[in-house]
């Protein structure tokens, strides 16, 4: 049976955050490669979300009831992640990180890590470490730990600035072994610098 | 009002091929810029739609009963495009074209366009010119109009290859003019190449 990943998405969710990502993991790396994972999506309730583009995706599980055997927690940004829904999130992320799974947060997804006091144990990268100061306040402590950097991978935590899709998909994925580091590479290029170069 | 813009989605569609065109087109080009345009999702039927990445969707419309005013007609590449739903969104691209409407296809989007000569009177791209003679045997004419580039964009039709969906998502924005050409610009080099250089 292959393990999941959970990809939590709110409403106004960012369509491309998470694109790429879900793909790679449901599919495999590159066309023909072994999947070793699923994608499952959880929202706000199992009724049906609407991303910044305007799709409307129906959940697999409901934040308050997610299974509990997942191989990593996904946050993907979004314009509510200061939402009431987004309070709902703060347990099931402290619960993976002292788990010790796999957790990525990307643009909101890794401001709101940074509000909830879940980036000061690691290296780290996000919106802009001003971002992650106004998102934080006094629960934001590692100011030192932020990294200028697309993506940044360290004990198990990734996170990313919202243009940083791609790199975030590389380090989950090399992070998650989804395949050889260099099939996840060629993956990470082919789609960064294009067919036609 | 806004305008409707059309993306048409079979089962197994590539999530991120249309993710930053949904999102520009329906929320602005940058944020805090006017919208004039509303995504909307077409798919086979009303009932869910999968993508490769496994995400589940809910069209607004199905195939054949799409809105008769609307501003472009898109069609996200994915495994479906030989399907016998494909041949279903064969009229409306034809409707579309001799409406002089906006058409974009990406990918197997622009697989199925050549394999029903829909390129043969414009300039195009794809993914590669053996690809196209593959997929539109005697129906597909234009080897000479093949450009190899991310996207090309010709007298109302947009084409890309599976890895161009920035160059199709600034192509489309540009001839839907969607914002200033210049806020396109910033738009596309923001998310092509990053917020960390």
């Amino acid at each position: 049976m292959k393990k999941k990943v959970l990809f939590v998405v709110l409403n106004e969710y960012a369509d491309w955050e998470g694109a790429y990502l879900a793909t790679a993991i449901n599919k495999g790396v590159m066309p023909g490669r072994e999947s070793l994972y699923e994608t499952k999506v959880v929202g706000p309730t199992l009724s049906e979300v609407h991303s910044l583009g305007g799709f409307r995706i129906m959940p697999d599980y409901s934040i308050d009831n997610i299974p509990e055997d997942y191989a990593a927690l996904i946050l993907i940004g979004g314009d509510q992640w200061k939402s009431k829904d987004a309070e709902r999130v703060a347990p099931i992320v402290s619960d993976a990180i002292k788990q010790g799974k796999v957790v990525g947060g990307i643009c909101a997804g890794a401001s709101f890590m940074a509000a909830h006091g879940f980036l000061n144990n690691v290296n780290h990268t996000g919106n802009g470490v001003d971002n992650l100061k106004e998102w934080g306040g006094d629960n934001y402590t590692n100011e030192v730990g932020y990294m200028n950097s697309q993506a940044v991978s360290d004990n198990n935590i990734v996170t990313a600035n919202g243009t940083g899709c791609l790199e975030f998909t590389r380090e989950l994925l090399l992070l998650l072994k989804a395949d050889t580091s260099e099939k996840i590479n060629q993956f990470y290029d082919f789609q960064k610098n294009g067919f036609v170069r």
